[in-house]
């Protein structure tokens, strides 16, 4: 996304600064503001422990309505027990103080190491200096501070028509690592000028999710401060958009576009990966099935290492779907990768390409024959890169 | 396992050759065999793509009985179709031709690379030679003949009294990838010259299994020929077990102290592994739970690479416990790594040493806090080993 005033969300600002949370000169502290009190709606982690910032978001997001969100990497104040809760609090706090707003619209999401205080006494120094660098050309930015293992900062934007007006619906994400399809992501944050009722937005986004999000698989891990935030400001002045509008799929539409694309750079990202992967599983007889023989697929180290190896061990691939659940037919099963038939109802193909897994972008097919059903789940290769990202984090 | 007279198991006999199915030269055929007419239990991999072997000794354990185990590495004849199923039995009748026994009293086993047809020339030129080889001194070579990735031969040998008469239970097992807790192992083997019931023997079996190899985590992938077989020839000539004896206990034990051993063994050899991890979930409301949690731990990428890397990181561990599907309450969790205090109740600990993961067994404990049952499972560590072995292994 580059910085000029193409890429201007209207009425939203956003400021980066370093508060030395992270590596010193590194920025790890960022605020995304809407000039007027936004719609807004959120899916976060599903894992039973939740990160204090996570405890604070979902109680507030029952007003369904906020003006900023402040976001910390480095600490994701996790583990951390009641002064967490506190420290979160006194986050939001602050950040209302320095922004002029209400404290009850403002949420808070922080990323990085478990298990360790936040450091308030950086993030109290830092705060004045950061509400002062707002800007409605920094959205790239804010997408930087909130990395950890992230390679390249990642934002979408994409332009709508909505009853003759230009719409803008822009994402940032951050998550190379610890993603797991039964949750959101690691952090996401979206933003639009479309005036959308607030419970609309709420399932908009979810079905934006389900399909992005929850289908991307990094490693098995799932975090304890998944959090996909998005916020409406209606400062396009639409007909506000409800669930019966005739412009809700198309704005639906352009979520969906917006975190799938998202999703799509989170595993192309995936800590140590050089491949991204699609698996598509059709021929199901439910959707579930498609789903649990996708991931299991997506999911399976030895289909990985396979891919990164240009190995084309189709095996492997069979095995994962065998003990996914799915219901399945091993005689009825037809295996492709990037075009090649692998293995035809029963047999293994003969002549298999020995380069089907060397492109950057690979996409498995598999056809179960039994039904119309099917489902998509993206991920990425597992590397010797992934084993020193993780062997090295925290010490 | 030494070789000599002290680790004889009365009646039993093993050979083993090089059918050039492997690396040429390496031994990777071989024969279990049974004097007498053995009572014989089984376990098989849960995944619905079986490879052949698998599907023809389900059909042939319904009679409970036999003599001999036909076993090869390199290929593991799945996936391959109506032939693949022609394969195994011939397999198993040239088997019986060379040993002069009925086709119905052969089991089977294969091991090694999916989806490629079993040589069979290479097999039907081996067996004579096989047969002719068979030692009561040679069962260490036959876990040799059935290694794949595995560095090391995993055998166990224990002498139990069993009213007044000393009986043995031996075993060996090959695996090293592939090996996910839904299942048993890759290819265990186990012989006994104790007199055991058919139905208790297969009753003590799955009792065994279900806390040795059910709870052994390498990768999260489940192969498709997974089978543990033991065979009870009843040579001591001891009273016939059955499930009310007074000495069944005695026997369940010591087949389950059989299989932990060889669990751990392969835990040890996992592949790249440089450690061996124990993790036990104490204080459960339900058995279920327990395993869930210590599933979880061990199947986390994160924690397996930070144990790897020396890395004190225990928010991973939490975080897996709090993603498992476990009941639990993070105010209430304790956590431990080889008696160092990580996280109480609700606070991670203060002063944690930096070495916890420096050694070469990690025993990490998790206290719920809950109830009072537990459950143990058995992992490694995730190296870059794992991703050189798996990145090129067919080809």
């Amino acid at each position: 996304m580059q910085k000029n005033r193409s890429t201007i969300i209207p009425g939203f600002k956003f400021a980066s600064v370093s508060a030395n949370i992270k590596t010193p000169g590194k920025k790890d502290l960022a605020i995304i503001f809407s000039e007027n009190v936004a719609a807004v709606a959120g899916v976060f982690t599903t894992n039973r422990i939740k990160a204090a910032p996570v405890m604070l978001d979902i109680a507030r997001i029952k007003s369904h309505k906020g003006r900023a969100i402040i976001v910390n990497s480095g600490n994701a104040n996790a583990c951390t027990g009641r002064q967490g809760l506190e420290d979160a609090k006194t986050m939001v706090k602050l950040t209302a103080g320095e922004l002029g707003i209400e404290p009850g619209s403002v949420y808070v999401a922080s990323t990085g190491v478990i298990g360790r205080p936040l450091p308030m006494e950086k993030i109290r120094t830092a705060l004045p200096g950061l509400a002062k660098e707002l800007s409605s050309l920094s959205m790239q930015d804010v997408a930087s501070a909130i990395m950890t293992t992230d390679t390249f900062a990642k934002t979408v934007f994409r332009k709508i028509k909505i009853a003759g007006k230009a719409g803008t619906v822009a994402g940032m994400a951050k998550g190379a690592g610890m993603i797991c399809p039964n949750m959101a992501t690691l952090l996401s944050f979206i933003v639009t000028d479309i005036a959308v009722e607030p419970k609309t937005l709420d399932k908009a986004l979810r079905q934006a999710v389900r399909k992005s999000f929850n289908r991307l698989i990094i490693d098995n891990d799932m975090s304890t401060n998944d959090t996909v935030l998005i916020m409406a400001n209606g400062i396009l002045k639409n007909r506000l958009i409800t669930k019966s509008s005739p412009d809700y799929d198309k704005f639906e539409d352009a979520l969906s576009d917006v975190t799938y694309s998202l999703a799509k750079m989170i595993a192309r990202d995936g800590e140590g990966a050089t491949k991204l992967i699609e698996v598509i599983v059709k021929g199901a007889r439910t959707e579930a099935d498609a789903e649990k023989a996708a991931r299991a697929v997506a999911n399976s180290l030895l289909v990985k290492t396979a891919i990164y190896g240009n190995d084309p061990n189709w095996g492997r691939i069979l095995a994962a779907i065998g003990y996914s659940g799915a219901k399945i037919n091993e005689q009825k099963i037809s295996l492709s990768a990037n075009n090649c038939k692998l293995f035809d109802k029963g047999i293994g193909a003969k002549n298999i390409r020995k380069d089907i897994f060397s492109k950057k972008d690979i996409i498995i097919t598999a056809d179960l024959g039994l039904g119309k059903k099917e489902a998509k789940v993206l991920t990425c290769d597992l590397t010797e890169g992934y084993i020193k990202i993780n062997a090295s984090y925290t010490t």
